[in-house]
């Protein structure tokens, strides 16, 4: 399988992002079966943050390199770069931006859903209902064959199929491959209140989080409502806590364990937070030692960027040759 | 002046694309305080013509280059080029469309215009919609001060404007420069029918139609419904052919001549149509013979077009940079 998937800079990678992709991306890469190619979406993150892309997206940047390595993708194993290092994705965006309906992408339940549901961010933008047009051009850059995709994102795939398709019928060729969704089960890990994890919920933990901020974050949590004291008993199921245990812990008997301690009131919130604080840290232990390894070596991410923007360029040239040559473009670029 | 615009290839030339656009391109060049930048829109006239780009648009863009240098396009005074040869076209279009608001773009009223009148076209593309976006790139990435327009183009030209003076608000910058409309007076040249000249009304005549043919084309132009036979007086100034005197003949006293003999019935519409093919013959007469000889040196097309790709691509690269510095999104590209 050749497989891409790209995250955008718009934020400190979260334990939603490790769980929901990041540590799927780590399995896809190590089997050897597969060619990765992940990449940094820095264009993708213009769609919503145009000011910020000086002050902001280049820290996330910076950062999302340091915590992909610590998180076990491997450069060497992996193509990993930075979007806008790629002009090519822009060149088949336009020519797909031709083939693309304005209805099918205003018809995008993503589209209409964020317009709403962003506040405060401007999104009457082109870019923004183009959107699924670039990630088509992600994707048949690299002739990927799968895409890792969480359910809810099958419809934007099926856009890109669909493009692909029409550019491969338009041009009667088989120039671009047409992705197949790869589902793959990742752990639900809610933000600490409940919600989806977000940076704009504020209810995250991140990566970069030391120790002492796990701790914090973890204690603030309000986990059973309807135990007002702790000689109450808990309702595990109800508890914001515990499908923590899922994640963090390996141990079934243990959480059998907290199951039925929390139920009969003998295991208190306090000290069951206390407990997978100290869980989540020893979870975290190796990602944060390699991260410091990452950071002592000076240009790092310059070197890891250079070398995948290297990488991922050699494929996308080749990808745009074929599509200059189905679109007969190529034939006065003889000369070039 | 720096001055840019572009052309469709879309067609062949013909003579109201010469008189509406290309004579003026050859005077601005000429005027040694002007700096030119007159390109191919290969990418714009995707919008419109997906699947012909292979059979259709390559012809044209051969065609149009010829007859630009025929005219009188000097490569070596005016930077002459293919827009799908310089991807930072691509580029900025992608940066631009995050600061584009869909709400301009689909007021614009050459959209809508089109989206009725253009029959049987598929128009209904992002490409199309976001046309003024890609247009304020072409203009932005050659740091044009100037862009020929007519009347009706004004309004293109202020979302231009407003497209860049959006970026260097967001951005606390002057990387990009707001262009100026060039209003230049050209001599309207109606079609063999009356309408606008237009390779669809099928009511042109083309650069590259030998004398039978503009013989052909005028003879069969209907002169003056009111006047059945040649005994009745003529009446100029409803007639469609009279006023390609004011285009073709340098003769005012002739023009006068020809009208008092029309209006006293002595000269019949025949008579004047040979009269004005030949006029038309010799006017371009010298177009012809430049144009055989440009033919008749092999590879001419091809070199033309690869030197002024690498010309034009230079420029196009100088001001990425600057983009790309006022966004901080050369930050991590210190290293390429």
């Amino acid at each position: 399988m050749r497989i891409l998937s790209g995250i955008q800079p718009t934020g400190y990678l979260h334990y939603g992002n490790y769980f929901g992709a990041v540590r799927n991306w780590v399995r896809l890469q190590n089997d050897p079966a597969n060619e990765t190619f992940y990449f940094i979406a820095d264009l993708h993150a213009l769609t919503s943050n145009q000011a910020g892309y000086k002050s902001e997206v280049q820290v996330y940047i910076e950062n999302m390199v340091v915590d992909l390595l610590a998180s076990g993708i491997d450069p060497d194993n992996s193509v990993l770069f930075l979007q806008s290092d790629v002009p090519e994705h822009s060149e088949l965006f336009v020519i797909l931006s031709m083939l693309s309906p304005v209805s099918w992408l205003e018809r995008n339940p993503t589209y209409k859903e964020k317009m709403e549901e962003i506040k405060g961010k401007d999104l009457d933008n082109l870019g923004f209902l183009g959107y699924p047009v670039l990630q088509t051009a992600d994707i048949a850059l690299y002739e990927a064959t799968h895409v890792p995709v969480g359910k809810d994102q099958i419809p934007h795939l099926e856009i890109s199929r669909e493009i692909i398709r029409r550019f491969n019928t338009t041009y009667e060729t088989e120039a671009l491959i047409e992705p197949q969704p790869l589902l793959s089960e990742v752990p639900k890990l809610n933000g600490l209140d409940g919600r989806k994890m977000s940076k704009s919920y504020n209810n995250a933990i991140y990566l970069i989080d030391d120790p002492d901020t796990v701790r914090k974050k973890i204690m603030s949590m309000v986990t059973d409502v309807k135990r007002p004291k702790k000689s109450d008993p808990g309702h595990p199921d109800e508890c914001l806590l515990f499908p923590y245990y899922a994640v963090f812990c390996q141990d079934q008997e243990r959480i059998e364990d907290v199951r039925r301690r929390c139920m009969a009131a003998e295991l208190g919130c306090v000290e069951d937070k206390k407990q997978m604080a100290e869980l989540i840290i020893d979870y975290f232990a190796d990602f944060h030692r390699k991260r410091q390894e990452i950071l002592a070596k000076k240009n790092m991410v310059f070197d890891v960027l250079a070398e995948g923007a290297k990488k991922a360029r050699a494929v996308a040239r080749q990808t745009m040759e074929k599509v200059r040559q189905a679109m007969g473009m190529d034939t006065l670029r003889r000369y070039s």
